[in-house]
């Protein structure tokens, strides 16, 4: 496991709500991460599949992840979710890169998979802007 | 108690994820909605402020019921969020109306306060859409 | 006229792309904006309706103005908008205030109306960021 | 030329404030589009860069024919953009590709360049839906 990983999961590991709903940071790079989540029942609307609050956690905490690469920690800023279909399956996968930075704020996209077997199929896909936490 | 708040109840106690984050529909009329959220630990992340996605969970549910209490059923199409200061306090409420509705859509626009003592402070503004879940 | 509404056009015409389009700065004090168009063909698209960029451009404009009556001088991040109806009529007016401001940033919305002889119709919303133009 | 391409432009030529601005279509096949816009004076703004109204309206445009692509004819629901640059140079291009897309929606991503001299710099990413117009 790279150094980078080994810090970005010990992050994850130190919010309670990723431990609540069992976040897992799968890929941790300059630019870019991945994290994912296992469904269970607890994480579903009324309708049987995961709910959208799920889902926009995933993209949000995945975008603060690639953003906060650049910035050492960062913030979510802002962000817009388009959910694309219903999201039903074994685990949700969502992986975001860094599309531009500057000194203080990273735009980032973000995509989310749901896996069914062997397949994975888009879910959601999201844009925003990781602020770096400046330090006082 | 209205016979819609009644309905709208039942609704969100039948999301098993609103149970795990203990949301409570408070107002619900046609065109406008509000939900609670006691702030326990287990919804931080690791600066001690309330996680971001629980904020986006609840703007997106609120504005999910503001626009179906237009349409019987409706589900987030999309939306926006901007955080605009951490989460610190007792106690979250969202408040969303509708500004424009059609016969498929309808757009709702969320602000989320923190409940500090006897004080709300702003603390994420949303604008979404939410559709008319169709019966097939 | 105020001083605030006096330097805020000169602004505005300093601003070639609002000169082509023909827009007026209505109202300026601090937290928010008022920018009138008046519509002609120029401005509309295939389907005989106001180009949607001629909206975007008015909402991104006017909360540009309204940021920016915070900071002096402000451009804008980033800002989502929803169109909500066809916008056919004599002139467009876009109102924008400041939901929430701090140091560096503020989060403004925007709601876009088309004036159909006496009466106003909503033919979009808008939420964004206008940020300070920081002095070099 | 692909007679999609002969029809695009056509399209693209029947949209006023297109000629307006003097938007071109590049690219234009099904699931995504590129249209480009020579700079000049009249679409800036008051620092000299090209106004944000500008590239919105090209972000905004290029979705509507990455969309339409899939349905015949597309107009933008809603969007988001983020500027995270000045626009200096020569000519602007977007890039715009169908991310999804149902019966009645697609949700599209699209990016925005500015060419100096050799060099394309990015200055905006925006992401949206595309609603089919429906005949009535």
């Amino acid at each position: 496991m790279s150094d980078v990983l080994k810090i970005g999961r010990e992050i994850l590991d130190s919010q309670p709500f990723s431990k609540l709903l069992g976040a897992e940071l799968i890929y941790f790079e300059v630019g870019s991460a991945e994290i994912s989540l296992l469904i269970r029942d607890e994480l579903k609307q009324q309708h049987g599949f995961v709910h959208g609050g799920v889902i926009s956690y995933l993209a949000d905490n995945c975008m603060t992840f690639a953003g906060g690469s650049i910035f050492g920690d960062g913030v979510t800023a802002e962000y817009k979710i388009n959910y694309v279909r219903p999201a039903i399956g074994d685990k949700l996968i969502a992986r975001s890169t860094v599309l531009s930075s500057g000194r203080r704020q990273a735009v980032c996209e973000c995509k989310v998979f749901v896996v069914r077997g062997e397949k994975e199929v888009l879910v959601a896909v999201a844009q925003g802007t990781i602020s770096k936490v400046e330090k006082t």
